[in-house]
């Protein structure tokens, strides 16, 4: 997507003079929205910092950047040593990383049956598939899901204005491109159709607010940042068309496992009539899980995400801030469960399915068995 | 109720030396929950500043304020004319606050038929008269709603805690003393029930994460703050007992306008079997509105309460900082409307009522007419 009319991915190959083969560029995110920089992987290390430090975020991203990662290392030294050490430099960067693991994996897979010499080249093409299937992944979600926006607008006579409210950032940020529950609103925007997001700002880390109204602005689509409050009234009052969000994890049956809040915007969504959809990339189901309240622990973190707040102060300096009285403590959930029947449809990079096993099994038979 | 051990009302009379009648001493409310100020008003400007830049807030308490700030007023200068520009500044300092009119009308009413020198002592008689009677209604919430409290950890076994959520600030910050939504969990931790209250976080202004949070913690209220987002998940895993919110405006109906967000959190209560309840002074219910979600006209605030949040540095400094990309606007809409089909049941004065035309009406005849 586009960033002051230029367009980007978030992670992305430099050549160098000398051979052709160089480093990979990506945007510290840790700096959005306030400042945009970018950010030159030239090490293993720097790769690895870059995971651990969360310049990068969101799982696919993450897993582009370990490939990258691994080339950075070959580059280094394509030498088996070099290629074990780099996987468990990784691997050590950001354990819980689903993505990660499987980066890693397959490029060790890739390498290890190759002779030194080819392992350079080989490890830099792996690592820009990776990306370009990401890619790809994401571009259909938005083929699919762009058209529940356009029969929104269009059932409601073309207004001046589609609403549509998201929660986090499942934008182009957490991905390479067009991001899961953002892919559909860009395909809209990019079609003509005159769509206007409602960002939730998504305490407590603030995503949608930072990241998701940065990525909107730049890329030109109208969006308006909502406290995580708001969402309910705009829906009684038939403010938002449809409800799209990303998911972290879904279960075979259609229960889905976002960030914190996102069941209360299903409950509402329900409350009102509105649609709820849900944007992911198939490989991103656990088909391990039916239950999804029951079965999936839910990650506790520092209560002071929740007390301190970071922002730009009027000298323009980034800052933290504490909200709280210093003796009251707080609790930090990261996510929770929107259970399947709050869940119009899942928006896939195959279709969408209905949020249930045979929704989803329809979908994908590989997997379901 | 108690800061650092000593009791305390939100605003009291500090007789001066000479004549035994003197300022009205108040809680500088934007100076917590950093810092504990409190201020003595000794003109009628002083009080009239006091409600204009919300050192004071919440119905009740800036009713209170304006009382006192007559009383000022006829201590400097007991004459008609002294009367009437007291009302006229006390009344342009939050012209859409409706307990600010009541209480100057009813000042004035009480002044102007008296002789000067009877005046001042009138004053600061009915200015006590309308804090004590807040007090009276609030303590008598807190006799109604406590028993639910103390059926909910009976129902349970009498377990270590028993979990209150509530969102924004209805506690005795925003009255004169005891609060609305939280004076029956004041009563039960005073009769020894292990009464814990998550707090609701209550973004844009954090009240909840700012005043519930202090007030709760100087009273020695076990308590966790919470980020707006989290208490579905909550609800889900039956963290929490019982709901209990105040409102700035009920319904002849029982429908519920309070704090944005609150929808929210009835929805999921609703969802969960969780009881919802809501705490208010009978003279808060609008005999005249029936159908809250379409009659009650929802105030849209300034963004910049959105895009902008104050704390304390490490430094120990206040300071705002700014949350979102410059170029993105917010929208602020300050209230929503729970519908009374999600509210379990409305803790007043006189006992606690349905949510609905007929059980408002049995608890208050007089006003159903």
């Amino acid at each position: 997507m586009k960033v002051s009319g230029t367009p980007y991915r978030t992670i992305w190959p430099v050549d160098d003079a000398e051979n052709g083969i160089g480093a990979a560029e990506i945007i510290d995110q840790t700096k959005l929205p306030h400042q945009f920089v970018t950010v030159r992987l030239e090490t293993v290390e720097e790769a690895a910092t870059a995971i651990c430090d969360m310049w990068v975020r969101g799982a696919p991203l993450i897993g582009a950047t370990a490939a990258y990662g691994m080339a950075l290392a070959m580059r280094a030294d394509p030498s088996d040593e070099s290629l074990n050490a780099a996987y468990d430099l990784l691997m050590a960067a950001r354990p819980t990383a689903v993505n990660l693991r499987w980066a890693c994996d397959d490029l060790r897979e890739v390498l290890t049956n190759l002779p030194a010499e080819r392992r350079i080249a080989a490890a830099y093409r792996r690592a820009a598939e990776i990306c370009d299937e990401d890619v790809e992944i994401c571009s259909s979600i938005g083929d699919h899901g762009m058209p529940l926006i356009r029969e929104a607008w269009e059932s409601r006579g073309k207004p001046d204005q589609v609403n549509v409210l998201t929660h986090c950032n499942a934008g182009w940020l957490a991905t390479v491109d067009w991001g899961t529950a953002l892919a559909p609103v860009y395909k809209a925007h990019d079609a003509g159709i005159p769509v206007h997001v409602w960002v939730d700002e998504t305490r407590p880390r603030n995503q949608g607010a930072s990241l998701t109204a940065w990525e909107l602005g730049q890329h030109g689509v109208p969006h308006t940042v909502i406290v995580d409050n708001v969402g309910g009234h705009l829906m009684q009052h038939g403010m938002v068309d449809l409800c799209i969000t990303g998911t972290d994890r879904t279960t075979r049956t259609g229960d889905v496992c976002n960030k914190i809040g996102t069941y209360l915007k299903a409950l509402a969504a329900h409350d009102n009539g509105v649609p709820f959809y849900v944007g992911l990339p198939g490989p991103t189901i656990d088909w391990t899980v039916r239950d999804g309240v029951a079965e999936i622990p839910i990650e506790e973190r520092d209560g002071a995400e929740v007390t301190v707040m970071t922002g730009k102060t009027a000298a323009g300096e980034i800052m933290d801030i504490t909200l709280t009285p210093d003796e009251s403590p707080a609790a930090n959930f990261a996510f929770d469960v929107t259970p399947r029947r709050l869940v119009t449809g899942l928006i896939t990079e195959r279709g969408v399915s209905a949020a249930s096993e045979e929704g989803l099994s329809a979908l994908y038979p590989e997997r379901a068995r």
